[in-house]
């Protein structure tokens, strides 16, 4: 039920997703409503089954206080799921907050991550990469940022399909007495960790495809994110106003669709799976608020990738040892 | 002699700038080297002089060994001709963290100003607006943050020529409780403070335009910058090799040559004035390494805006009271 196309592009999604995957997908929501709207989307499936859950969490809601209140929320719902053995991972577009919170408290973390992180594959120019945390944890220790590095580390040989993933750690500046208090004392530390860090990287170089995994806190990956989406928004703004402008622009644009049609493809986060919650002892998945059905699916995809790659398990035996 | 150009394309801007404005520009550097160079390209002109300032600071030196080591470098001799009131302001494209270390050094601070801070003036969808800290202060306490919102509010004043800027912390979320401690701290600060503060600001609207002055700490200015301009990097990358493969994409881009020149022009950093250092007690422009001719003519309209406006006088005569 979360997310801002909720239930029909959800229910778009999980139809595209036992189509391309030997999956069965339990919905959870108000079952009456689900079901209404998968007899009007014509979509019926022995994969897919509906979990009745009439809570509805709704984005004013506070994350701790909705998950004690809303017992039988379709987020609540779905984890419960997970955590009895009945499903293998969960997937919502809901309301972030409150999917972490509820992951969190349900799944409980996994032993010595002393936070969960947020964590996605975002496009590079060469291929693509994993960034962490993006705002579960916005005030960070260095502990938590090598934490975050050896979540992610395992996060990119899944996800991004490498051997020995290339972390490095988002600064100010290369050399590494640069930064903050936090990056200068996280330096030495990731150099000692079991990964494979390859040093400090600057914001401009992060989309280059330098590094597979790049690390930083919350407040500060959060956003760069979101500028990001500012900075394209500007873009495609000021095209879009000099195609209305002029006739040549206009034609220009025209005779770009085909290449814009690719950008997006490439840079759109539609296309990218979501964001995996590290740190907790379950697959959890938020997507985009706004997903469409692609998203959906993609994002179901990655916590196929993280249930079927065992996640939970190598980061588990990675601080045990 | 400072940034990747010098000294050429400073002399240049140097020339434009006298060409433009009623001012004289006294030039710091090897004197024989500066002498030879303007020669070369002829250029001279009443309003031109040069202050002979033999030793050189590398990118590689110590910003503050090299304060004592280099006496004679252009960015002491520069500074020391303002303190002695033989200059009204500074201008470089050299080692930014030279050029803070030797403002501090050699004007001092502001009664009551913890930190300075590096404000500059950055495009938006609508106008322009002034973004600080970028990189002066890394870690920040909430009361820095109130000064740069301060601070930022009189530069916005002189520079962008608005009665009440409208002033914004950058957050990751709108309301007042979001963030790391670090901006949840200071937000009721600014609040009281005296100027016009209009709230949180997500990074996705700081391009809008709908504040006037953004303010950050340092670590966080400094790493959304250069995401920035990795992000544009990625956009112009792109379609120059997507004009490589097809012919239809290159005709595209080639009728958008008018549009594409204008974006440059209104988003390219070389039109804007450089940054300005808040909080020391002289005006100090920082441009960026890679300045063209344009680029130093505009960081020297900064400076002069500085001087006019007297924005010194404003900072202090507001922490006085």
């Amino acid at each position: 039920m979360g997310g801002d196309s909720a239930p029909e592009e959800i229910l778009k999604g999980a139809k595209l997703a036992i189509d391309e995957y030997p999956i069965n997908i339990i919905l959870t929501g108000p079952k009456e409503t689900i079901q209404n709207h998968l007899d009007r989307l014509n979509i019926s499936s022995d994969q897919l089954s509906i979990e009745d859950a009439p809570d509805i969490i709704s984005m004013n809601d506070s994350p701790s206080s909705s998950y004690r209140a809303k017992k039988n929320s379709s987020i609540r719902v779905g984890l419960e799921l997970v955590k009895a053995g009945r499903a293998d991972g969960f997937i919502s577009a809901g309301n972030t907050g409150a999917v972490m919170t509820a992951s969190l408290l349900t799944f409980g973390r996994i032993k010595q991550i002393e936070r969960p992180a947020i964590a996605t594959t975002l496009p590079s120019q060469t291929g693509q990469f994993i960034m962490t945390d993006l705002g579960s944890n916005v005030d960070c220790k260095p502990s938590h940022l090598v934490q975050f590095a050896i979540m992610g580390h395992f996060f990119a040989q899944i996800h991004l399909n490498v051997n020995d993933p290339k972390v490095a750690l988002l600064n100010i500046g290369e050399e590494p007495e640069k930064g903050n208090q936090l990056t200068q004392s996280t330096y030495p530390l990731l150099k000692e960790a079991p990964i494979n860090f390859t040093g400090n990287i600057e914001g401009k170089e992060v989309l280059k495809g330098v590094a597979d995994v790049v690390v930083c806190d919350g407040f500060t990956g959060n956003s760069l994110l979101k500028f990001g989406e500012g900075v394209s928004e500007v873009f495609f703004n000021f095209f879009k106003k000099e195609a209305k402008r002029s006739l040549i622009s206009l034609l220009g644009l025209l005779l770009l669709k085909g290449a814009l049609k690719k950008f997006r493809r490439r840079y759109d986060h539609a296309e990218y799976g979501g964001a995996l919650l590290l740190g907790v002892k379950g697959v959890s998945v938020i997507a985009h608020g706004s997903s469409c059905q692609t998203a959906i699916k993609n994002a179901i995809h990655t916590a196929i990738e993280g249930v079927e790659g065992k996640i939970i398990e190598k980061i588990e035996h990675a601080f045990e040892s």
